[in-house]
C-alpha cells in the first residue's frame, strides 16, 4: 500500500476527527475507497475507537433509487438511531465512475433526500468529515493520469496543518476586525467592494476543532453584504452539469443586476434566478492551500487553492454571523472563483493590501 | 452484467427473504460482493423496502483487529440499535481472499466476537439469510476456474425452491415419524444406528419461510441420540485450516469412542476433545440439491449435495427437539460428510430404504 494511503489516515482520524478511545465512528466507504478505508480501520483499531462500515455505493444508490416506485418512507428508524448515535462520520469519497447516478431522475433524487433530512441533520450533528481517495475515475474527471492525480490529491492533504492553521489564524484575525474588502484585477475589469462588518471569519484548517469537515481544506471564508462593483471568475467549473465560463457579475446595492458568461450563460441565469436569496453573495471564500497547484473542476480542491478567491451566491453559513442573526438565505450555495496569481491583482481589506498578485503580504514574493 | 447475478438478487430477496414494502433492510456487502449488490439494490427499490449497507469487509476488519490493544467495548449501541430494528439482514458474501484474517491472533477474533454477543444475537433475531456472490478467490479455493464456479455457483443457487421444498418435505415426514436410521456403505464398512425418536427434521429450502437461512440451501437434518457402529467420511474437508480425510468414527452409547483418519487425525481429535457434547452427534443431515454436482471444500455447498450425508459433532439445533428440550449441547458443531452415490451404499429408516446408492426412493433410477 502506498505508504500516502496511511499518513492520510492517521491524518483524517487524529488531525481532522479527533477520534479518542471508545469512540463510535461510522466509516462510509465509496466503492473505490477500500485501500484508505483499510487503513483508517488500522488508526481506529490504534486509537481504541469502535467502528461500523457503511458501503455507501453510487452504483447501489442508482439502482435503488431507478427501481423505487411511490413514496420514500421518512428517516427510517434502524438507520436514524445509528447516526443519532454516532460520535464520529468519516466519509471516504472515491467513486468508479463520477456520472453514476446520471439516470437517476432529479425529481428521485430530490424526493430521496427530502425523505432523509431528520438522517442527514444527525450525520451533521456528530464531528463528521469528508474526504477523498484518488480513483482512476477522479483522475479522468480532473483530466489527469492516476499516478499524476495521486501526487496531486496526496499534495493537498499530507499539509503541516497545525503551520496551516496558525497561518490562516492570522488571515482570520485582519477579516475580523476588516469592515471593507476590495478585490481588483486590472486584466479584466473586475473591481469589487463588499462590507465584512460585524461578520466572523472561520478558519477552515481540516479540523472538527476548528468547525471544518472537508479534508483537504484551507480556506477562510466569511460572509459579506452590500456588494458593489463587477467581478470575473476566470476559472472554469462545472455547474448544474453545465461548463461554466468566465462569468461575470455586476452588483448594485448587494445584488446581482446584470450578468453574462462566455459559456454556459443559461446554467448562470438559472442559479441566479432561483430565489432572492441567488442575487446576493453568501460567502467570501480566501483559498490558502499551497499544496493544491492546478483547478481540476473539483470543488473540494478548486476553492481550497492559494492564490484564488471564491464567492458563492445563496446561503450564508451561521458560523459567519452574530449569534442569533440569520445570514443570506437561499436554496443554492454556488461557488465561483477567481484567480488572483496574475499581475495587477490585489485583495485590500480597509485599504491595507493583504494579497497582491496571489502572494500574501506574509509570504516570500510579496510586493507592498 | 450476468442475467443471473439478477436472478439470484431476486430469489435471495423473494423466495429466502420474503422481503416487503416498508420492510427495514441491512445489507452486509464483502468486498467482492458489489455486482449482487447493486442487483439486490435493485430488488428492493422494486419491492418498496429501505436498505442500509454495510461494507462487511475481510481486510478493514484484519486492519481493525490487528491494530486493537485492550479490551473491546460489548456491544457498541449505535451498531446494536441497527441491528435490534432491522428487519432483514442479508450477507452478500464474496471475499477477495479466503485467506484475509490469516493473521488475526485466534484470541482476538474470539474476544471480539465475544464482545459482540448482543449484535450477533440482534442480527439472528431478524429475518436473515446468507448467500455468496462469486468471485476468484472462491473460485481458487474451489480449485475451479472462476468461469466454471460462476456456473457451479448458480445452479445451486437458481433451483426450482418450491418444487425442491415440496420434495424435502416427504423426507422430512418420513423422518419425522421414523425412529431408527441406519446408514451402511459396503465399500469402507460404514454400518451406524441412531434414534430420531420425537426428534422434529428442518426441511431447509433457503427461505426464512421454512427457518432457513442460507442460499443455497437444500437439506433435511435432525438430532440424532443413541449413536452405534462405525461411519467414514470419504469427502475431504478443511477442518480448522487442516485438511481432513477419511476420518473414521466409531460410537458405543451414542459416543466416539475411537477414531482416526488418513489424513489430519490431530484437528479431528481435537474437535472430538473440545467439551462432553463434542463426543455425541448433533445433527443427522441428508443433501437434496441436485444442482450441487462436486466437492469444493465450501461447507455451504459440500453439505448441501444431493447424495451425500453428513453427520455433526457437538451442538444440536433447537429447531429438531421437542418444546422446551436441550439437546446435545457443545462449544463446537463440526460437520462431516459422507458420499452415498456408489454401489453397495443405503440409507434406511425403520427398515424401509430411503435412499440406495445415493438415489432416493421416489428419484428415477431408484432400485427397490
Amino acid at each position: 500500500m502506498d505508504p500516502r494511503v496511511r499518513d492520510h489516515a492517521e491524518t483524517l482520524v487524529d488531525w481532522s476527527a479527533r477520534i479518542e478511545a471508545g469512540d463510535d465512528v461510522v466509516v462510509h466507504v465509496d466503492e473505490g475507497a477500500h485501500d484508505l478505508a483499510v487503513a483508517v480501520a488500522d488508526a481506529l483499531g490504534e486509537r481504541g475507537a469502535n467502528y461500523h462500515a457503511v458501503y455507501s455505493s453510487p452504483e447501489m444508490n442508482r439502482s435503488y433509487l431507478r427501481a423505487y416506485d411511490g413514496e420514500f418512507e421518512n428517516d427510517p428508524k434502524f438507520e436514524l438511531s445509528l447516526y443519532e448515535q454516532a460520535d464520529s462520520v468519516l466519509s471516504l469519497r472515491g467513486t468508479w465512475n463520477t456520472s453514476a447516478s446520471a439516470d437517476v431522475p432529479d425529481s428521485t433524487q430530490r424526493a430521496y433526500s427530502k425523505a432523509r433530512m431528520d438522517i442527514r441533520e444527525a450525520r451533521m450533528d456528530t464531528d463528521w468529515v469528508s474526504t477523498v481517495h484518488p480513483t482512476r475515475a477522479l483522475a479522468q474527471q480532473a483530466g489527469m493520469s492516476y499516478e499524476a492525480y495521486c501526487d496531486f490529491v496526496y499534495d493537498a492533504i499530507l499539509r503541516d496543518w497545525e503551520e496551516l492553521a496558525e497561518e490562516m489564524a492570522r488571515l482570520k484575525e485582519i477579516l475580523d476586525d476588516g469592515s471593507e474588502v476590495h478585490i481588483r484585477k486590472e486584466s479584466d475589469g473586475t473591481d469589487l467592494t463588499m462590507s465584512i462588518e460585524g461578520r466572523t471569519a472561520v478558519n477552515s484548517a481540516a479540523s472538527v476543532a476548528y468547525d471544518s469537515h472537508n479534508l483537504p481544506s484551507g480556506e477562510v471564508f466569511t460572509a459579506p453584504t452590500a456588494t458593489e462593483g463587477e467581478v470575473t471568475f476566470d476559472v472554469p467549473m462545472t455547474v448544474r452539469g453545465t461548463q461554466l465560463r468566465d462569468a461575470r457579475l455586476v452588483f448594485e446595492g448587494g445584488e446581482v443586476v446584470d450578468w453574462n458568461a462566455a459559456q454556459g450563460e443559461d446554467a448562470l441565469t438559472a442559479v441566479i434566478e432561483t430565489d432572492e436569496g441567488a442575487r446576493r453573495l453568501g460567502e467570501l471564500g480566501i483559498g490558502m492551500n499551497r499544496g493544491i497547484d492546478r483547478i481540476t473542476d473539483q470543488i473540494l480542491f478548486d476553492e481550497k487553492m492559494g492564490g484564488t478567491v471564491h464567492l458563492a451566491l445563496g446561503r450564508a453559513y451561521d458560523a459567519n454571523l452574530p449569534e442569533g442573526e440569520s445570514g443570506n438565505d437561499s436554496a443554492v450555495h454556488v461557488d465561483l472563483i477567481t484567480d488572483m496569481r496574475e499581475s495587477g491583482t490585489k485583495l485590500v481589506v480597509d485599504g491595507e493590501p493583504i494579497q497582491r498578485d496571489g502572494v500574501f503580504q506574509w509570504e516570500d514574493g510579496f510586493e507592498s
